[in-house]
């Protein structure tokens, strides 16, 4: 099972911007433990500023992961270009937030986005990134 | 560990009603499913579709339970009394959707609760109030 | 051939509401005439002012009447969960309204029922029943 | 008796344009058979693709007939000239629609003309000119 | 000095329709009377519903008469094609209303026309029109 | 006199509710000390959170009291069929807010109720049920 | 016969402001040629930039004088406080306009002082206001 | 105990203008009873159709009165100078209509005075003064 | 191959309205050269003013025609009734505009035609006709 | 160097007003540092809470004033009048505002008044006076 | 004759991504076959995924070029720098898509680019572009 | 004191691009100019057409500079990304730009921006990022 994580604008700065809104942890340290936590699950990363490769990812991989966790960040509520990328590709893609968006500022109530995609996992802090996750890997118990 | 799953209108009819969006299984025979999964996890379970008896019982629930999982069904894009009841309590609600809500026609994209909700998880099949009770799980790691 | 009204909020006040809007006329006084013009047609009826419960008669009718004739009332224009039902079920459904909501205030110009019922019939009084009846109707004459 | 059908724009090619919307019988031929069936109702006809040819029958006719059913067509949505002519005129006019409008585009779901009608029937085929005409004619039995 | 009045949907009812609207006057009537009150003017008259109509006239008229009153009727709201003709001719054209549209429906508070004409009377009754008629008269008194 | 108190939903929980916006004293202290300090007043009481049952009260008491004094809670700004409720009975009634819903959220500075109550009272805390009351009582100084 | 002419804010400035939109003729050498070549009226003016003189002075005449003749310059799309003012009155007051507002700025399509006078004129430079003193004098022959 | 009551555009006219929607008692009598019923509360009382002075009049008073009673009129629905007035100030301000404004024109929806209230009284004619002076006076009774 | 090209209100008088906007040259002399230019394509012409007159021909043509090049004119922003009649007839059209309408009034960004048609060609003066024409063409180099 | 700086409502309760948002030094104080700071540049000051009064000044000094600096408080966001005054006088005007006017209420994110001023100076504080009054001066250094 | 094709954001995926709206036939396979078939005009072709890099294209080329043909995909509707670019270049730009944008989501019905640009070609396949690039050549016979 | 100016799209066109609205100055000239004047503060300067390169740069700077300078260019109006990237940040941001954005398209009257930025500079031709950079600088008169 191979799954990538893809972050877009200002999600560098996780840690460090605003830690009463996104928390005082950095993407990596998360990421190290949420590869702990999964082992048998392969978990790319990749983080851009750049709307435009946040597409050229998308091309690349969208053809080949098993999965693809997506954080548009502030690219959700205004790009049609990722839309179309999102829609381009085969891979499933979840759209995930680490803030609840619905109780912020009105341009954030659209997303572009999670109409393309699979589902959406949005408000829980970074345990956003792990049930998008877990939405991804097959249902051990068979019955499901 | 007690959580209250509370299905809105219509949800009774899963696995009649448009097998196509919703799928054909029933909400039963998922719940013992979910349960057999988490047997140390006290899951109880409500349906109405009657706003008022929502309410009513969001009331009743919400300063016992340690998580309430709410599918508002079509009352969540208009109804501002299950927005304020959603509020009033102390216990943490996670909105779910079983379809992809962004997908469809657009006075579904508007959701009223979701700004008072802990966070939301949609589009996921059933498999999104599984995904809604892990987000209220203790992380079992514990270094997350 | 069964067939159910199903009226909605204030309507059990016909007769007495509004005479100058509504008529005055009582609606069980409308039925029995109804009941005596139709014989060969079963004419059940329903009336309740709490939405949830206008749901749950769609559900346990939905599947077994031959036709749903249904006025929401104030419903219509704000009940994406009336909609939602009347989607889910096999029956076919007929809208009626007594008055004619395009003449009155902007917010009854919009109806969230409409697009998934079969027809509308709004605006003759009480006879839009009748006319929705019709409708409902096998054609006696072999041609059309 | 004396009752009118107008018929707007696009009505002509009934039959022939998109069938599994309008159904594949002409008017011509239902037109046939609703005049065998109502043999003591005089129904005149009129076509016109032409938006001041309606209004001219419109004014023609107004204040003669007993009743004119009118399906508009596409002008049904945008023109506030015959609506002026609707409430121009005396004969009482029912407003009458092939398909449901309201599943159809947004455009469609504003009628600029029934707020001046007396009621609408809408979305029941063919039928629905029937519908219109049962509206208009006298109630056999007394009692209603 | 040539005037041409031109009359739009609906206006050849005047008199008939709606009187306490429009008064009971008709325009034929009060043709006569401005005719005789303005006998140096040539005050030529055209009217009709059809929207095309009205276009071919203001084409054939509208590089040789002295200015045209201009009344669209229901047209005013609605017609980007009249404004282009309006806009197309270089006979100075003057918007007239009988009626105040302004105390009316919302939908009539929007001209299409009154952008591209000299300027706009409305509301004078059947006076505006001889107000239109004095706006493009040339000044008796030198000093204006 | 007679009057009735009816609150709509969530009101259940005044003194418990977000304190801050609400307060911590109960709606049923609140009326022991209402109905002492108004002892000639003959003050019921009615609360639900569910929207029919709200109209069905208003049905049974809304042709026999002096004066309904009504909280529509969040149905305030989403119930068309509540209007419609009021606007039937002929008890006058007069809206109450305890908050001042104008510097609230965009979507409660729309009331649904205001335009068929006699007159509305928001923002004084619990004491806007005492005004409300005081606006039904007949002025006692015979001058006004 | 006592005709009031009221000019708002900036209208002082006519002659001097913006010529190629206002021309350059001040308002009162205009009112000198109009009081002359309409000597058996008495045209009274005022003019002030303060919306709330403007009131005033529509409240001391607006019971005395004939007609009212108003170009209410910039508060014409923003005042209510003046809509109300030139209601509550008796005088017939006409609205008036130099310029085409119809084919400036959006902000100027809509007039909320229109719905509330008699009728409007505008577009045809300093003669919009003897158009309007005509529409309020007696028509001198008798037939109209 | 000193309050003050500050009446906005058009409020001069009182018992003039409009009394089908007013009322026909000048404030001046009103006020005068008003002062009888509530001797030990000094009512002064200010009225101007100018907003600037009404933003005066509210700096001058705004820190030394015990609650302003205020009928903002016209510019209730216009003037974001005196909201920002009333909130500049330190007395309370209650807002106050006559008429029940909720049911008028669209444009007198929206207050933007309200946001920035203590509380609103509408709908009661003159006597929604005597309510608002009441919500200001402290409670008899010490329990409420 | 035959091809027609339909042209709407005011197309009429090209080569003399408004030539800085449309050029000078008439569509007669343009048509001349294109039948030049494309011998062995059988051109037809038709034009009109009239909005059901477009229709009628649509309807006579529309299922002979290998392609229709059409230019609605001011219809193209306001017609549901030449969408539908575009809609319902089987020869493909194409949209053509002389100047870039994106670039014009705001009333103009919008075509009502645009979303039945095969494609459109917008701005390039009289050559949007000839593109219009190749794009229904065969290619010629087998190739494409 | 002759510049004017006028301070429309509110801005007479610097210093006391709001401090939280406005600071707490006068403009008395801060004009006496900024002249202090400029003794070249003659720097007058107008206060008004009355717009028209604010409009009178722009007349009075908007042809001989070398700049003008204009704050116009809460009447930015709502005033064609004082637009119309600002476009009509020949001295450049430089909008400007103590707060950041796009972080606080909607309402307050649209300026009538920037479209015809030289420039916009927001956000700074008091200190925006002076950089407007900075944007006045000519270039000390010739090369800019 | 020098032209350049410049391709935006998905457009690299072509015969891959959603051929039954695009089509199956790669763009580098178009280009070849367009340079064959027009093998005196140089094509030349860039495609970037990133909105800034398009516009760095724009800037190097566009004063040099005869012609661009653009078709911008995604940024078509959002971006407002890509619009600044092409009005910034003097060679002339035609805005190209393969598919009927107007029969595609809402958000697609609005270019920002359209507006800048000489003109706009869309629906017609691949063959948009060769349409477009016929756009700028120069005609052959010399008489349109 | 270290200040960065940060210059996004088509501002690298400056002296070339529309020089009636830009002016033909070119930046570096402009810079080099601003450093002379203003020797002791280090000026940085920093230009991209790529958004997410603008975002990454304000990422780098953004804890270092004791201001940054920003005219963001048409990113202005659709950037959300922008907007966190300056809300991240801990260096103040002053947003700047050459021409009056409120008097042009109506797309350039909203600015995400604005609301986390200190303040705004607009429409004073280059010299706005002169007064920006006084805005930064200390007051070197200790009284204000």
């Amino acid at each position: 099972m191979k799954v990538l994580i893809i972050n877009g604008p200002n999600l560098n700065l996780l840690g460090k911007r605003e830690p009463e809104m996104y928390g005082n942890i950095t993407f990596d340290d998360y990421l190290k433990e949420l590869r702990c936590k999964y082992p048998e699950t392969g978990i790319a990363y990749y983080q851009s500023n750049v709307e435009g490769e946040l597409i050229n990812k998308l091309h690349e991989t969208g053809f080949a992961y098993d999965g693809i966790i997506f954080n548009a960040g502030g690219y959700t509520h205004t790009s049609v270009a990722l839309r179309d990328a999102v829609k381009a590709i085969s891979s499933p893609v979840v759209e995930v937030h680490i803030s609840n968006t619905a109780s912020r500022e009105d341009f954030r109530n659209i997303s572009l986005i999670s109409g393309v995609c699979r589902g959406t996992v949005s408000g829980f802090g970074l345990k956003s990134y792990e049930l998008a996750l877990i939405s991804l890997l097959p249902d051990k118990s068979p019955e499901i």
